[in-house]
C-alpha cells in the first residue's frame, strides 16, 4: 500500500466527461489498495471567468476579495470530483485549503505556504476515503482566505506530498509530460522522460507551463519525485522530475516560449530606484532589465498589469504586450556565446528586440513571429545533427 | 447611528449592474453614519446551475458535497459585492458563513443555526467597514460546510439581526413587498404595508416566496422587525413584518400559490407507517396527506424528489408534478366552511383535485389552471365587495 498524491489541472476536470475520467483514474489506483489524496484546480477557464466578473465591476479590486472570489473555483471543482467518485462507488470527501490545513503567509494573490497541518486529511484517509483537497488556496493568520498565484495547485500538491511523506506525486495535465519545446508549436519536439529539478525550474521560470516553478523548488528541497502525465491520453509515457547527474544538465534541455510578458519602456531619467522599490514591495518580479544610456526597458508578467499601472501613474512610459520571450534551457555556463551565436543564426530573418544572456539565453521577438522562431531554434539544436554543447 | 442588517437576494445581485446597484443602496445608508452588515445570496440562478452540474455527474450526490458545492455560490457573490463597494470608495470585507461565526447542526442541506459567534463581524464593524456575510451557509461541529436550504439567506439575515441586536433588518428583493397575491399573477393584488408574523409564516409555508418561513419564525421569537423592499424600484413602499393586534389576523390576508409540490399517489395497502418513518428520518415534510378507503395521496416539495425516489423504490406509485396548491391565508378558525364555500364557488368551472381544510384552506388544481384560479379567488375576497370574515 502506497500513499499517492495526485493533482488534476483545470483542463483535466473541465466538464462532466473529464470529471468522470479523472474519477476513473483515481478509482483505478484506489482499487490497487493505495491511499490517495487528490489536489484539484478550478475547472477549465473558471479562474479567468471569475477574474473577468470582478474586473467588469471594478478594474482595481482588493487582493483579499479577489482571493475570496477565486477560492470558490477550486471549491466547486473539488465537490464535483467527490460527487463523481461517489458515482463510481468510491467514498470521497472534499476539503477546502483551510480544512486541509494549508497555512500561508499574509500576502493575498501570491501567498507562500508556511505549513501544512494534515490532521483532517489523515483522519479521513484512515477511514479509507479518497481525500480531495482544493489546490491553490490556504488560510493566513487572520483566518482569511489566500491564494498562491497561477499554477498554485502544483505547489499545493508537491507541498502536500512532502508533508505527508507520500510515496508518489503524480501531476495530471493535458499534455503527456515535458518536451524539448511545446509540441503544439514544434511538432517534432522530443519527449523528455527525465528532467532534473534544476532544468525544470529553469523551463518553468522561462515560460514552460507544464509545472509551476515554485512547486519544483519545493520538490527539490524535500526530494519529492514528480511524475507529469496526461489525464486524457493514458497510454503515453510520463516525465519524471527528479535529482539527476549533473552531466545531463550540460546538454540543451528545451526551448521555452513565454507569451505572458509585457515589455515596458521608459526614459532613463525617470526615478528608477524608487520604481524598483515599489515593485519589490508589491512582490512583482522584474524578469529582465535592459538599460542603455538614455532608456530603460524591463519585462514583467502580465498578471501584474493592474498594479503596474498604479505604480507608473504620472510617469512617461510605453507598454508593449505583443512580445514573446524564447529561451534555451539547460546549458552549461561556458558555452553561452556559442549558443547565442547559433540562436541568432537560426533567427537571422526575424526581428529581435533584445537578446538576454543570463542564467539562460533568451531572445525577445514579436509574438507574431514567436512560433516560427521557436521552430527555427528547436531545429538548430534538436535535429539529427543536434549540437550538444559541452559533451 | 444605527446597526442595520441588509439582505440582498439572488436577483438583486445578478450581474454587474445589479451588483453595483446593491452597492449604491448600501453606500447611501453607510454615509448616513450607520453600521451595516450585509447578507447576500448567490447571484441569479447560480445555485440551480451548480445543482445541475452535480446532477449531470451523479443523480444522487451526497448532501455533504452538495453543500460544499453550493457554498461557493454565496462566496462568489459576497466577494463581488465587496469589490463593488470598493469601486464606490467604501471599505468592505466579505466573510463566509464560518468566518462570520455561523454554527449549525450537523444535517447537510437543511441545517439549523445553533449559534452565531459574531466576534469577527464586530471587529470589522469597529473598523468602520461594511461587513458582507455569505447567507445560507454555516459550519457544523466537524468543521464541515453546511447550508440551510432554499431561502436560507433570509434566515441568516434575521438570525444575525437578532444576534447583533440590530436596529433594523431590511430584506431587499425583486418585489416591493408582500401583496394579497402574487402581482405577476393577479395584477390588482393589494399591497400590504404591515403583516403579522403569524400571517407571514402561513403565507410563506403555503408558497409565498417573498420571505423564507423559518426566518419569520426566528424574527417572531426574537422580536426582529423585518422590512421587505425592492432593490430595483426604490421609490415604492415596503412591507413591515412585525407583531400586530390579533383583530387584523381575522381578515383574509392573502392568496398563496405554490408550484413547488408533487402529488404522490399510491394504493393504501402499501406500508404507510414505514414510509412516513423514512420521510421523518430524512427530514422530509409531508405537507398534506389525503386518504380514502383504497388509496393514499400525499404532497411533498419537489426539492425532495431525489430522496423520494430512493424511499419509494419497489413500491407502486404515481407522481403528479403538474399540480398547484392555492391557499387562503389569514382567516379565523370558525369561518372555514364559509370560506371554502366561497372558494369553490369562485372555482366552479375549474377541476379541483382536492380541497384541504386545515390551519388554512387550500385547493389542489392543475398547474395549467392555477393562475386563473388564483385570480378568481382573489377577486372573490378582495373586490370592492370584499367579504371580510368575522368582523
Amino acid at each position: 500500500m502506497s500513499l499517492i498524491v495526485k493533482k488534476f489541472g483545470g483542463t483535466s476536470v473541465a466538464g462532466k466527461e473529464r470529471m468522470l475520467n479523472a474519477a476513473e483514474i483515481i478509482k483505478k489506483t484506489y482499487l490497487k489498495n493505495n491511499k490517495i489524496v487528490v489536489v484539484v484546480s478550478a475547472q477549465g477557464n473558471t479562474t479567468d471567468e471569475l477574474l473577468e466578473k470582478a474586473w467588469q465591476i471594478n478594474i482595481n479590486p482588493s487582493k483579499r476579495e479577489l482571493d475570496v472570489l477565486l477560492c470558490a473555483g477550486e471549491q466547486i471543482s473539488m465537490a464535483l470530483l467527490a460527487i463523481a467518485l461517489e458515482k463510481l462507488g468510491i467514498e470521497a470527501i472534499s476539503l477546502t485549503g483551510w480544512q486541509a490545513g494549508f497555512k500561508t503567509c499574509k500576502s493575498y494573490g501570491n501567498a507562500r505556504i508556511e505549513g501544512i497541518y494534515p490532521e483532517r486529511i489523515l483522519k479521513e484517509l484512515s477511514k479509507n476515503k479518497v481525500v480531495i483537497v482544493a489546490g491553490f488556496q490556504g488560510i493566513n493568520d487572520s483566518e482569511d482566505l489566500t491564494t498562491m498565484g497561477r499554477g498554485g495547485s502544483d505547489t499545493s500538491a508537491v507541498a502536500l506530498a512532502a508533508a505527508l511523506n507520500a510515496d508518489e506525486c503524480r501531476i495530471y495535465t493535458d499534455v503527456d509530460g515535458v518536451y524539448t519545446a511545446n509540441p503544439h508549436v514544434v511538432p517534432n519536439a522530443e519527449f523528455l522522460e527525465i528532467v532534473s529539478y534544476g532544468d525544470m525550474i529553469k523551463l518553468a521560470s522561462l515560460g514552460t507551463q507544464v509545472l509551476n516553478k515554485r512547486s519544483v523548488e519545493i520538490a527539490q528541497k524535500y526530494g519529492v519525485e514528480i511524475s507529469v502525465l496526461s489525464s486524457l491520453n493514458r497510454k503515453n509515457p510520463q516525465t519524471t522530475v527528479k535529482e539527476v547527474e549533473s552531466i545531463n544538465s550540460k546538454t540543451i534541455k528545451g526551448i521555452a516560449l513565454d507569451n505572458s510578458l509585457f515589455l515596458i519602456h521608459m526614459d532613463k531619467s525617470e526615478k528608477k530606484r524608487e520604481l524598483f522599490e515599489r515593485f519589490s514591495e508589491e512582490k512583482i518580479t522584474v524578469s529582465n532589465v535592459i538599460c542603455n544610456k538614455n532608456e530603460i526597458n524591463f519585462i514583467i508578467n502580465k498578471s501584474h498589469l493592474n498594479v503596474i499601472y498604479g505604480i507608473l501613474s504620472g510617469i512617461n512610459f510605453n507598454i508593449n504586450s505583443d512580445i514573446s520571450k524564447i529561451s534555451v534551457v539547460g546549458l552549461g555556463k561556458k558555452s553561452h556565446m556559442e549558443i547565442a551565436d547559433q540562436m541568432l543564426e537560426a533567427l537571422k530573418d526575424i526581428s529581435i528586440e533584445f537578446v538576454l544572456i543570463e542564467d539562460s539565453i533568451s531572445v525577445i521577438v514579436s509574438m507574431e513571429e514567436s512560433e516560427i522562431a521557436v521552430r527555427r531554434i528547436h531545429d538548430k539544436f534538436f535535429t539529427k545533427n543536434c549540437v550538444k554543447v559541452n559533451e
